[in-house]
């Protein structure tokens, strides 16, 4: 059974990520990050689906002494709609080198298991705006790995699998709900409170994707 | 006046890269890793040396909870000379993916405070054994930077600067006396004792590098 890494945020996109990965046949190790973020409820979640998978799971604890993130800071408020992002521009939430952070931790743990790949559930509406959600930069993450690892120099390298890139929020609900995802325990929101606020970015997409499909989301029943 | 982030361990290495980003006019932002090295006496030493300088410093905690590797678990024994690495393999002390989670958060921290360089003192003795101290993972991790950062799509990159990467370590050593860097207060002992074992593999180039120069290495003084 080859082994494969997974980022787990807690968020839908990564519960259905971690899903595709087991109905692949994949042992699936989940890699959450407690890296500060103003919304850690989204660790509570990711947790819960590893647990309901009956996965292993590691929380990584990342503390980024500098700030200049709306996601990692209090001080900035969140814009309801992220006008950079419909400006075409990098949104008020991109934490500089975030998911770089995340990968090089991901890649350390697949050579430590000898896990084949990394799983990660970046898409199409994540990579209008966030740089390292975009294909080519997980190309160029896999001349990292092909370079700077003992198992890319052995030429046994780890592949990064971003199975839902080219997919629209509502299309990965879909894909979710035919492989059983639990979106009950997934969170989104980024201001973390007792329930979705309905305003921010994140919960704009979400509501979008289960109206298209005309579904009802479970965290708002 | 540019900023650089300096990788900066406590070895002579990058104590010497960080004495060569001060000389080129660079201000320089230390990083500093605690990552559960046995050798953690490195990490005072790096915190003297930036002291000395005037440079302000950071460390980062990182626990890897996976192992592996002889520089992270001290059940796996170092032999004095490596010799993985004198049969032309990967080194026992080979940690799987630290200088690219190294690297990482030296991105993060460069994009949040405008750097647009990140010194580190890899060079050509480590680069026969590690693959993460190699010109070409230099050069796919400038590719990552470029595609996968706010200051990458902006087109202002930030530059990985390896001024040690042709060197030997005599060489280094030679360099290093010319801009006044403090060896006696560097570490390079993988045992971290009270004083260099002088049987570690890290000993043995660093006292080949003083002898070639005819030179005293001064924690032997």
């Amino acid at each position: 059974m080859n082994k494969a890494i997974v980022l787990l945020s807690g968020g839908l996109d990564s519960a259905t990520t971690l899903y595709f990965a087991k109905a692949k046949g994949f042992k699936c190790y989940c890699l959450i990050f407690d890296y500060g973020q103003r919304h850690n409820r989204e660790i509570a979640s990711a947790k819960k689906i590893a647990k309901k998978t009956g996965c292993s799971w590691q929380v990584i604890k990342i503390k980024l002494p500098w700030k200049g993130s709306a996601l990692l800071d209090k001080k900035i408020s969140l814009p309801p709609v992220d006008t950079n992002r419909l400006s075409g521009k990098i949104p008020f939430t991109y934490v500089p080198g975030r998911n770089i952070i995340f990968l090089s931790f991901a890649l350390s743990f697949a050579e430590s298991v000898g896990a084949k790949s990394i799983f990660i559930g970046a898409h199409a509406q994540d990579y209008s705006g966030y740089p390292d959600c975009r294909p080519e930069f997980y190309q160029a993450f896999s001349k990292v790995i092909s370079t700077g690892t003992k198992a890319g120099v052995e030429k046994k390298p780890i592949k990064i699998e971003t199975p839902l890139i080219h997919k629209s929020k509502a299309q990965i609900i879909k894909l979710g709900l035919r492989l059983g995802v639990p979106f009950k325990l997934t969170w989104s929101c980024y201001h973390g409170g007792a329930k979705p606020c309905q305003k921010c970015d994140s919960c704009y997409f979400r509501n979008k994707g289960f109206k298209e499909l005309g579904k009802i989301d479970p965290l708002l029943n």
